[in-house]
């Protein structure tokens, strides 16, 4: 993987200019001259060649040679709602979803935890999908969605194919399935998905009625007590990789 | 989730002496009286109920009244043979493979890699799996082995049902399958599998060959490029989860 700057707003044949910590990275970390060609992404979905025009202290201009589209982009369209953790799990949760290609973060709203997502807390996830797409070389950059309740989201997007809903409860109470039991009932492979992670301690009874009121599926991840990050990261594996 | 603490060699009706920070933890965190009733575990599979005795400066005697099996093991055996990541990574993937029910880790010895794999590494693995099984209520302790190729894995264990390499790059050259490939191909649910991830920079041609001319299946995870650790518990949930 070459080093990758991020820059929005590209476009062939448009200038580009490099500023702030990204320009200092280029000039300062990497050292470039005039002529070096380097990789930018906009998060559109393409990954812009671009040769060094011109380096000033803290501006590089850069000319936008062409453009490849990135194709590693997963086929399913997924969503993941998921109860904000704590301190570094915030952190990991995004790293984790972003290199694993889902489409969409929303920090879930739910009844037994109350944390503030402001525009500061969205402003600092995004600022980590862009750190984890230049690594992990992904072209499109997961959309931060402000925190929603589960009704709210239902309201606010396109319906999804598949909309489920995590429970770690193994009491069969709400008819909880399985993966694997979920997966053989698919008619076809799902072209988008919504899949809602709880918060510590789970959702409440009440949230879970309602989900199965709406016909949601319940899914059950097993006997295992998992931290949010960790079921929110294994339930993107398992419907990315369907 | 109530309190629990680590304890080695627990049996029924045989004392129980907490010391270090354990006790430190149960004494001065919890401020525990003589009469309560905790949680030990010693990494067996089994969760015992004990009395607190007689509390001291650095020690608390404990009656061990009774236990419980967990039965909350995944039902397939799985051992993760992974090249060990860096820094922070390392933790966070023992934290996570403990939490999703890896039986075994092995740290994987690599061609394109040589991280020091010590006694003094492995003793911060085992406190770190100790750590995670506290945290998850998982009863039985992941086992850490230490650094192996995967020749010297195969020879050192029992053969697993399933033996696979994940190889990230999806050029077709070693008929990589997909993870939905490889599962439809079961003729039924394995007990028992090894899993091979490699280290930043994937397994060399010559190491993905050799597994090949063994009839390895190799599998693809995707068009994404995933992080080791990622990679790790992408293909745990996968496996645990079919």
């Amino acid at each position: 993987m070459s080093e990758r700057f991020y820059l929005p707003d590209l476009a062939p044949g448009r200038p580009a200019v490099l500023t702030g910590p990204e320009a200092a990275h280029l000039g300062r970390v990497m050292r470039a001259k005039v002529g070096d060609v380097v990789y930018l992404f906009s998060g559109d979905g393409w990954e812009y060649r671009a040769r060094v025009e011109a380096i000033a202290h803290s501006k590089i201009d850069l000319a936008v040679l062409d453009r490849q589209h990135d194709d590693r982009e997963p086929d399913l369209d997924l969503t993941m709602a998921v109860a904000l953790p704590k301190g570094d799990r915030q952190k990991w949760l995004i790293e984790k979803l972003t290199e694993l290609g889902v489409r969409r973060y929303i920090p879930l709203s739910v009844q037994r935890e109350d944390i503030k997502v402001d525009d500061k807390v969205l402003e600092r996830l995004r600022r980590q999908v862009i750190e984890a797409s230049k690594q992990c070389g992904r072209c499109r950059l997961m959309e931060i969605a402000p925190a929603m309740t589960r009704e709210k989201i239902v309201a606010a997007f396109p319906p999804a194919e598949l909309n489920i809903l995590c429970h770690p409860i193994s009491d069969g109470q709400f008819g909880q399935v399985s993966f694997a039991q979920l997966a053989a009932g698919f008619p076809s492979v799902p072209k988008s998905a919504l899949v809602l992670i709880g918060p510590v301690g789970g959702f409440t009874d009440d949230e879970v009625r309602r989900a199965v009121d709406d016909r949601w599926p319940i899914l059950d991840l097993g006997r295992q007590v998992y931290r949010v990050e960790t079921a929110a990261i294994c339930a993107a594996s398992l419907f990315l990789h369907l």
